[in-house]
């Protein structure tokens, strides 16, 4: 499995994505599971991906392939006018490339994968989708400001207890790597290194990404400090009475 | 879907069930999860059911039915001599409901349901597993001291972080009530009342199960303060600097 999260701030749009990809449990690597598209000054686009790695690669190439080929009569990332109209063409993408490995036979969910995108281009709001198989897709809203996929269940109580939309990417970042910690706690298939990647608002242009290692001493005391607040929370509950 | 826990602690094991049940999302009730059998002094054996609802309560039924007539040639719950032989007992008939839904098909997994079965033989130790849908099952152990059902995901992280084997019941009480109050504030197909039963090592009888129901006070308190406790605990920890 995989998790990656994107959440929408006042200030901007924070990316996460861990790295871990696995067929069964013994052929387990590292890809990156993030990638992103840029022409500074007109538009800065990040995508997440999880799912069948096949199936993502594929769509990460040929979204690739098209930004060089701007003559081909299909637009491309660069070229399309809206944040809406780019989570069309990925999703459009993603559900052909299902389509062909499926090869016609009935839709079997073996190469899957689902996608979150999000970005801003020059003139309009930033925004942030989740694209499903079938490229059909949903989009961030105040209601629900950040969007999960792979393995979101373990992580998903923290972001809904503490997200809130003033926060700083700072706070926001710590909170994604609480919120990553106790998945890779409890999920095997879910892994360091962790990708980031921050884009603050109107600045259309993306920040270097940021690979968050084994070894790493903020993430540690995150990881440990928190298992701490943790316990030191749960114990300052009142106990039950028989 | 359903969130139940079995949990071993040095004293005695406690039990933990939510009562929703959906078929779809509009046709949601209330069942009870947690059904248990006592003879004072000799035994006293606690189940959790997660799963297809019929055939649960077809299990509950079978086993309530054979522990009526000791005359049948086939033990009862009562009859059997181990802690083992019970599990045996009910994931035997747990396969053979499954089977009988199927009526010979292939099998599907409409009708599974996965158990949690727990307690303590006069003269044995206390004992705890989860059977699943085949009839085979597994034990609780030193490394493995607590057994989830159902919808276990967002609830795991805080019991793996502040599970204890040396737990008072009243501690092991508010941890479990935590993790169930993270998975109802996640999952809509988790809901309250919640259910709880206690049994302490070597009683050899239940004490009266407890149902934990919407308005309660101290469940109230719990779900409050853990909100207000997580985010201290999510604040104490260092920020993120790039």
């Amino acid at each position: 499995m995989t998790y990656c999260v994107g959440m929408k701030l006042d200030r901007g749009l924070v990316f996460m994505s861990d790295t871990r990809t696995n067929s069964g449990v013994d052929n387990v690597s590292v890809f990156r599971k993030m990638h992103s598209w840029a022409a500074p000054g007109d538009r800065a686009i990040t995508l997440l991906t999880a799912g069948n790695l096949a199936t993502t690669q594929t769509v990460v190439s040929r979204l690739e392939e098209r930004s060089k080929a701007p003559g081909d009569r299909s637009p491309s990332i660069f070229e399309v006018p809206t944040m809406f109209r780019v989570a069309e063409l990925v999703g459009y993408t993603l559900r052909d490339t299902i389509k062909a490995y499926n090869d016609g036979d009935d839709r079997n969910e073996t190469f899957d994968a689902t996608l979150i995108v999000g970005g801003q281009i020059a003139g309009m709001e930033p925004r942030l989708f989740l694209i499903y198989p079938e490229g059909n897709f949903i989009e961030a809203s105040d209601d629900t400001p950040f969007l999960q996929i792979g393995e979101n269940k373990y992580g998903r109580p923290i972001l809904v207890r503490a997200y809130h939309p003033e926060m700083s990417f700072e706070e926001a970042i710590k909170l994604l790597l609480v919120s990553f910690d106790s998945t890779l706690k409890a999920n095997l298939s879910v892994g360091l290194p962790i990708d980031l990647s921050v884009y603050e608002n109107d600045s259309l242009r993306l920040t270097p990404g940021q690979r968050i290692e084994e070894g790493d001493p903020y993430y540690r005391s995150i990881s440990t400090g928190w298992g701490e607040a943790l316990r030191s929370a749960f114990e300052s509950l009142p106990p039950f009475e028989f």
